[in-house]
């Protein structure tokens, strides 16, 4: 199944006061003054699978971040800045007030919930926040204790999720019953692509368990027991992964899911490595194996666990008697670091996208002068044909993003509209990724319709080089993600201009479009390291004029001197160990909108070289027609 | 007193080993496997006072930072890249092992332990900690909870310092008495001087505790205090500050300190507004006022508070009813944004310091121009003497710091050699700054004798690159110091060249040199506001070379495009917020080591207008003789 399919899920927002009212009802009785919908699901998946779109279903607001709060008169959606216009369009304002995070005066949901704690305090009482525990972290939750205890907050976690039970209520029970969960089908990566055996995972881990002083690692996240067990799936759309849990001892491991679908072969391999056992006996699993002996050492990675499984070990009424080992978990950074296979797995991917984009460039000038009308939605079911048209395709990596006009100025616009045709003038944002089999994708072009005006080029010009100023710096072991946002952000800032979310994010290998620990952002403080995969994605936005965005994927290379080194050979341990970028990515950028005069010879130079390399990466595997239109487009003769 | 007078405590390193055996004694009395004797004293000062420098005094090595565990077999000294060359040159290393923090295979303070706990828990025992509750912050007992715990080390928390146990043995209670603590005369600033009252003081801050959800801030680090009060003294080397706890509840306040040093009349005035009781009763205070009425908040900042003071109010004995509220006390932001008064005093002082190095420059320059043999010494000597001839002067800020040739790249080389003469082609670093009744100030320029080589040249250009590109940037509200770090080194970066301290710190108005929350370096996410002052200090080090730093003191002002605005009038709020910074400093950078053909326009324009302003301000005050050094110095004619 193509994850595309999946992707359909709109509620009317009609019908959003009925359920508010239902879900009220259940406030009352659970004697509650307000219930807490995040965004995250079970295993704290980014795109959530059908039947756990639970703020989706309840408030019509699908954007992929957003908390809502739902009190007994008044609701509360907080949205980041990637999401203000998109809340707007989506959402009844007189149903939930729209909280744009970041914006002067906009309220947190901490400080929302701060208020109406010392309003309650006020009246002699504490506002009852209800909530579900497996849909929040360890760190979310212990932050509500310390912001909020102390504001006369009281926080009740509820074993069942209420908007399930409003869900399997009539009508919605019969008119939106809740879709299957969990069911398709598994497949495993041969190691010529994953690089790394299971077991080999599994050494590593335990040394890394042993080292974190810990003996026993529950695993609440898809995308890394994706990674562990060398396994893939559909169950969510997008990441090519698995509704499952895991549990890895010092020599024991756990897989948790539908056992149904894991055909009887792959399940005779897998067994030789890992328990395999139904989804549903996870938590007495986990309870029984802590039990087993005391005082076991159990990892608790507070922002990739649920506080619903730190419930599980914590209860009181059971009394396990273990120890909880605060910690990040180690697979983390084990599958974030690339080996030199997946590597060269997600350069193959990447040249296919970039392939498949680049045709769509050319398409796009093709049609337009022409003099063919084109809508959004065209351009988004082109670049996705030539996506699919590539060898070991397997869906998109994220719903395409198609934005014309004044569309392109919503930073995660996700509905390309057949109806909004291009203008002259307009720039067009295309933000899209496809999963291969070999490894995952994400690009963004923006491009104008015919001439640009003076500003479209100047800003265009200012992103580029922002983008480039990140993707050819030089820089020692250590540097962290917050350090690079600034170098990226430096030239712009003097333009006067910025951009409202982060530079960069990691990316999975035939794994999820954003993964960690690294990142590109002042809010991360993770070092980039050899292997890591990043987006380097500067933009500007002006709401109503128009969005740009030019986003690449690199993979961090260590440098000796200007040598770029195989992931395997190590510089010199003497001398500081210096890092670079190496591109992923090869489509070329809109030469109407390059101002040359702007960049310094650095960037000019690092811009000639980058298209040159386009056109000696993609040039043979083009037709005629679109090898010459790519080399005129790069300015290579 | 000034403080220069106080910093004369060094021990000699042969005593060390007899010390060392009298507090192994004490840890078998104990019980104990270990323990820790960190830099910190009771109020987690920087500089401590003669009385605490128990770790300098147990071990010798004299560096401001850096960690001393002592064993019962072995012991080890950590110490950051600030101090690898200077702990290897005053410690034993047949006492104890140094541990050089950031190089690889060195192990930390907690990686250590660790290590020792797994070795203990082998044998099934564990590796007893001894340790000083108040020598610790609640944020470093936490850490040590979370990461030694589960490795087998036990924390002990020891009433009473064993340091100051063997410290008041024979021989060396004889030898070397406790110095006096806590006695110098206090003295209140004017408000025309602070631009706030005490009373403005404590009525914003008991607003923002009242936001905090708390009811009561014990307030434990010195410069604080002084801040909060409007008072000043010189119980601690450099910092103006006096020994004393607070207290601060809705109603009331609290000075704790020895009285008997303060003047009746300034009593008098002062018992307006708090009240002020002896040092010794902060204790039985703190759990009075908290026993008072049940169920009160208790503010504890876990980075400024002693983990002493957080067991006052959880010791189980007691039992006080109260609930701690864990956040950032709000005295460090409040302090940190410099209102007009101070900002307008902070550059008086810094202009009077800029002139006292400008005449060293121009006083080196002729001495060697004369042929005279110069040491470190007399060049530190010097620029301490014209810092004195300065009105309000008061003490140096810091040791001053005159390194010539490989001695410059030890960053912080505190001990200026009478012996080491400069000779052509030295480096010499010089790094000081000096306490005005009006500010604090802080400054480095390095210099070359003579003709410097191709090498310095390309160096020293790269350096003062570095820090126009940071002083130069313009930034949105938001950007914090981990941004800025990333811009200021990634021209460096390019070069090769780096440096292992951070970029900026920020400085008190008449109080710390180094103080919060607001600095320039990797680990800063603190955002960067109008008011905050910082120093821009990037260098670059390479031993037996030498070293360079350069580095001025900045005021964060809001702009207005190009206009830069008083500290009270607010740009459009409809607009991005726009910030940049200004000199406090005005010191002639040295015109024989820019190569001018490797900065852009950008950069040479400012240099140019750096310069220009030097002149304008500095050479109406100067001799006629001085002013035409300085006109030359800097390119004006």
């Amino acid at each position: 199944m193509s994850p595309t399919d999946v992707l359909t899920s709109h509620t009317l927002s009609s019908t959003t006061h009925a359920k508010f009212v239902a879900l009220r009802s259940l406030l009352v009785t659970h004697q509650l003054d307000g219930y807490l919908v995040p965004a995250a699901d079970e295993h704290l998946n980014e795109y959530l699978p059908e039947a756990k779109r639970r703020r989706i279903w309840l408030s019509g607001f699908s954007g992929s971040a957003g908390d809502l709060l739902v009190g007994q008169e008044r609701a509360w959606l907080f949205v980041d800045s990637r999401y203000y216009e998109q809340a707007e369009l989506e959402v009844d304002s007189a149903l939930m007030q729209i909280s744009k995070l970041g914006l002067e005066k906009q309220k947190t949901l901490d400080e929302t919930l701060e208020t109406l704690g010392r309003e309650a305090a006020k009246g002699g009482s504490t506002f009852r926040l209800g909530f579900d525990p497996f849909t929040i972290t360890v760190s979310q939750f212990r932050s509500f204790e310390k912001q909020l205890a102390p504001s006369g907050v009281s926080l009740v976690p509820l074993t069942g999720n209420l908007v399930d039970r409003v869900r399997l209520q009539e009508p919605w029970v019969s008119a939106e019953p809740l879709p299957v969960y969990a069911d398709s089908k598994l497949f495993d990566l041969p190691d010529a692509q994953t690089g790394e055996t299971i077991a080999q995972k599994l050494t590593r881990l335990r040394e890394d368990l042993q080292k974190a002083n810990a003996d026993l690692l529950p695993i609440t996240k898809l995308d890394q027991i994706a990674w562990l067990y060398n396994l893939r799936g559909w169950d969510v759309p997008y990441n090519p992964v698995f509704i499952a849990y895991s549990i890895v001892t010092a020599t024991e491991a756990y897989l948790f899911t539908n056992l149904d679908r894991i055909a009887p072969d792959l399940q005779t391999v897998l067994q030789t490595q890992v328990s395999l056992l139904p989804y549903e006996t996870y938590a007495e699993t986990l309870k029984a194996l802590v039990a087993k002996s005391p005082h076991q050492r159990v990892l608790i990675d507070p922002n990739h666990t649920t506080m619903g499984t730190q419930a599980l070990l914590t209860d009181p009424a059971t009394a396990i008697a273990c120890r909880l080992v605060d910690a990040t978990t180690p697979i983390e950074g084990m599958k974030a670091r690339k080996n030199a296979i997946e590597v060269a797995q997600m350069q193959q991917a990447n040249l296919k996208a970039s392939r498949a984009k680049t045709r769509t460039l050319k398409w796009v000038d093709d049609q337009l002068s022409r003099g063919a009308s084109l809508s959004e939605a065209d351009v988004a079911s082109t670049v996705e044909r030539f996506y699919a048209e590539e060898a070991g395709f397997q869906g998109l990596s994220f719903n395409t993003i198609a934005g014309a006009g004044a569309n392109s100025s919503i930073v995660h616009y996700g509905t390309p509209n057949p109806q909004r045709v291009l203008h002259e003038g307009d720039f067009l944002l295309l933000d899209s990724g496809a999963q291969y089999a070999s490894g995952t994708t994400d690009d963004t072009r923006t491009f104008v319709v015919s001439t640009p005006t003076p500003e479209q080029v100047e800003c265009y010009t200012e992103v580029l080089k922002a983008h480039i100023n990140c993707a050819m710096q030089r820089f020692p072991k250590g540097t962290t993600g917050a350090q690079l946002d600034g170098i990226t952000r430096s030239t712009l800032w003097f333009a006067g201009l910025d951009y409202g979310h982060g530079t960069g994010h990691g990316v999975g290998a035939f794994l999820n479009v954003h993964e960690g620990p690294n990142g590109i952002s002042k809010r991360v403080s993770e070092p980039l390291e050899p292997g890591m995969v990043t987006s380097i994605e500067p933009g500007f936005y002006k709401p109503g004029w128009g969005g740009i965005r030019l986003e690449n994927l690199y993979v961090v290379k260590a440098l000796d001197g200007d040598k770029v080194l195989q992931p395997d050979e190590s510089p010199n341990p003497n001398q500081l160990s210096w890092y670079g970028f190496e591109s992923l990515t090869y489509i070329p950028f809109d030469k109407r909108l390059i101002n040359s005069d702007r960049l310094d010879d650095r960037q000019r130079e690092w811009l000639q070289q980058y298209h040159a390399a386009i056109v000696a990466k993609l040039a043979p595997t083009l037709s005629p027609e679109e090898a010459t239109w790519l080399k005129a487009a790069c300015n290579i003769d």
